[in-house]
């Protein structure tokens, strides 16, 4: 293991998200709000701090050639740093005293989850409340392949295709080109695009400045985290159509986009899993709203709440336009198992993501195949391909360790002792980056009244989520650091 | 495909479970109960008419030979069609007039689910209660490895094995000894004098002859219909510490009675599943003691409770003594994973099964392992050998089906609108074959109040997870029937 070399990318990353805190610090001054000047300045050196080691020569990197393994290892160390101490202008400002509190609510920020154990969001000052969706639009693409778009790679070979790997979402990870760095250029560029198309719209739909710039992180990176105590319920319907446009289009791909970008509009452009997860959002919306009827005035206000709440869980979003924990129990059902499909492979949203629930589907089939005809070869096809075994294997293992994470999350939370469907849904919305649950975890609830025991366990869950398991669990077992290379 | 053979198979199992309803004829003749006794004359007569056709010369079978395939579909038609008869007595004596109902509780009877739609059990005839038991443990060891047990077979080889795999769960079915219709023989013999043996300590107990029967025929099966109406809690608490004893021990392996019986006390014979099947239900009975402790007067009652409601879970029985939707958060919870965790393979018990639990966490670590040694070599081993790879794919591929059918189960069952714990844990309760669940599902309640549809789906789901998937999953898939050889 390069040890060095992970100190300094972290380092590096440290400083990277100490400047991403100017625009708060810059609102907090010009509104005169001391305490979270004071706050942010604090959390910024403290972040500066750990730079001082590369100032020592004989500490500094001197290969700097990376392994999985120490992909892994930065993205977990990385992820649990950078919510560590993106978390204390909240304590030091006063507005969230409880470091553990803190800790989950910039978790929850940077993991795109949007849950949240404020009362009451509008008490806080304009900086932290800028500060808090800016963490949604960063982890949404992702702290160090931001680090990989910016900083300039003397060798690019391999190491950095392992830090994209480690933190991007999907079971098979490609480079758009040959250049990693260009990769993430690419991805960021389209990113950066999208969400100001989307803050453009906003504006024009009548939303001020502040409230379009902050709907726009928190759907950009599929996070939920609202300005408003009511989510976006007292929003006009202009603006929650384009949130929900734009919740759709941010669970896309990215790859898809870069491949428009081409002038590609073949299938393998619009491939199996950009198909399936349309007529997944298309199907459900059309459950949900002709379920949701009675409750409204006509057909196209109960679509319109049902294609936002759709998007919103399938997304991994978690903004709310209507309170669905008083749906009837079908939609509510049918939102809860879209929190655990989730959104595509290479977006900003969570869950087990539809190309793995394809690749499932397929595999047990051509299971059951195998089974009645064991003399014919099957292999299980995806887009024209065939999917190799280790893929396979991948996903196969994911969903098992998921399921395992799912079990002992459930168990330790229900020491809480709030009902079954608060219990399991506060897990699922978080171990999926969703936000809200259902009961006491629903859409208009909070998370406040969790032990701090809870608190932690649902933090975990939501790392380990955003990361996609591997890299924590890799880094928790003791092999991994026996034998360190 | 054989199709003779199959309706022959078909007819005599009709004839037998015909001729099983002849003690419960006796007893509505005795108890002077005369639309018991005309349901149950009606119901045989019906179940001998199919045989006709085996009078007919040239519709008898000419070769006796089965392959894999035509071992699904006999255990696939033979469940339903024994559900679908079996529900008569019910329908004709008046005492369940909907046959909807009827077959709810017939196949949760032989699926050994033990899950009613009765208000008031009580109200019963003897002769339709001792039938009602009496289901269970039919279905406990199963009708076709009956049928194998008894019939003289000319030629032995592969025709019956592929009904005993069919039937009997657990991701490996091995034979005791060489020749099936021994192993059958072996299998009951040991289910008859466990059965025996319970039914003489519950008398000692105190227990009425007909009392300790038909608990012993819940017990035995691990099915869970009790003659009373609120299950167990009325009795001594002697009798309730003989059948949690009596419970775990259905829950077992029946291959480790066999071994103990050729006096082999090596670790083959306590092996993986069995040791991690007793030390799951000692830590979890622990858990769930001291987390009841505040409502029983003393730790040892509470105990007492505790450990019988997990075995009752675990083992996939279902009785109760306490009414435990009541209890804390924590030991609910731990209840439903317990459900899903399931018995030992080849016991009567429902659920995943602790082996494939085992089986497939292990494949996990293995997995990570691989990942972080690529070059070395990993294989899953068990009990001192390695486990194939087929076995590995057949485990992945009954989670991946087990959760999709749980997921459109759930999405079905909650369009009658009951809370999501009574939905998730009624689903959960009668696919793991337990029986009662959380809720409006839960051991004092009954499953009246579901529409005809859930009841439907429900029926499916017990059918479903008493056959471990595979035969019913089979039998619908088109390709199955195509090229039908």
């Amino acid at each position: 293991m390069n040890h060095r070399m992970i100190v300094a990318i972290n380092c590096h990353i440290l400083r990277i998200v100490a400047l991403f805190m100017l625009p708060a610090l810059g609102i907090s001054l010009f509104q005169g709000e001391q305490s979270s000047v004071f706050g942010f300045l604090a959390a910024m050196a403290l972040m500066f701090l750990p730079s001082i080691t590369q100032l020592i020569p004989k500490w500094r990197p001197k290969r700097r050639n990376l392994n999985a393994k120490d992909g892994f290892v930065i993205v977990a160390i990385t992820w649990v740093l950078v919510s560590a101490l993106g978390a204390l202008p909240f304590v030091f400002s006063g507005y969230i005293p409880n470091f553990i509190d803190a800790f989950f609510e910039t978790v929850s920020g940077f993991t795109t989850t949007g849950a949240s154990i404020l009362r009451d969001v509008e008490a806080l000052p304009m900086g932290l409340l800028y500060w808090r969706s800016f963490t949604h639009w960063l982890g949404g693409m992702g702290v160090l392949v931001f680090l990989l778009a910016i900083v300039p790679m003397g060798r690019d070979a391999g190491y950095s295709l392992y830090l994209l790997r480690a933190e991007s979402p999907g079971p098979q990870v490609s480079k758009l080109v040959p250049r990693t760095k260009r990769t993430a250029m690419i991805l960021y560029g389209i990113y950066i695009a999208l969400t100001f198309l989307q803050i453009v719209l906003l504006l024009l739909a009548g939303l001020p400045l502040f409230d379009a710039i902050t709907t726009a992180f928190g759907t950009a990176g599929t996070g939920g985290f609202s300005i408003h105590n009511d989510s976006l319920i007292s929003l006009s319907p202009a603006v929650q159509i384009i949130v929900t446009v734009f919740m759709a289009l941010f669970g896309v791909n990215f790859n898809v986009y870069y491949l428009l970008l081409m002038r590609s509009f073949t299938k393998k452009t619009f491939n199996e899993e950009f198909r399936a997860y349309w007529l997944i959002l298309l199907v459900s919306s059309l459950v949900v709203a002709l379920n949701i009827l009675h409750l409204y005035d006509n057909f196209w206000v109960a679509l319109r709440h049902a294609a936002f709440q759709v998007s919103s869980v399938m997304t991994t979003t978690g903004f709310a336009t209507a309170n669905f924990d008083l749906w009837p129990e079908l939609s509510k059902t049918l939102l809860v198992l879209l929190m655990l499909v989730g959104a595509s492979a290479g977006s900003t949203g969570g869950g087990v993501k539809v190309v793995r629930v394809l690749i499932l589907l397929k595999y047990a089939r051509n299971s059951i195949q195998k089974i009645l005809h064991p003399r014919t070869v099957h292999v299980v096809h995806m887009d024209g391909g065939v999917i190799d075994r280790d893929t396979i294997r991948g996903v196969n293992v994911f969903i098992i360790c998921y399921l395992f994470i799912s079990v002992v999350s459930v168990l330790l939370i229900s020491i809480d002792d709030f009902s079954f469907e608060t219990t399991v849904t506060a897990m699922v919305a978080c171990l999926n980056n969703i936000g809200p649950g259902l009961g006491q975890a629903g859409p208009i609830e909070n998370f406040a009244d969790f032990s701090w025991f809870s608190k932690l366990v649902l933090s975990a869950d939501m790392l380990l989520g955003r990361l996609e398991i591997f890299p924590l669990i890799m880094a928790c077992t003791p092999s991994f650091w026996r034998k360190a290379t």
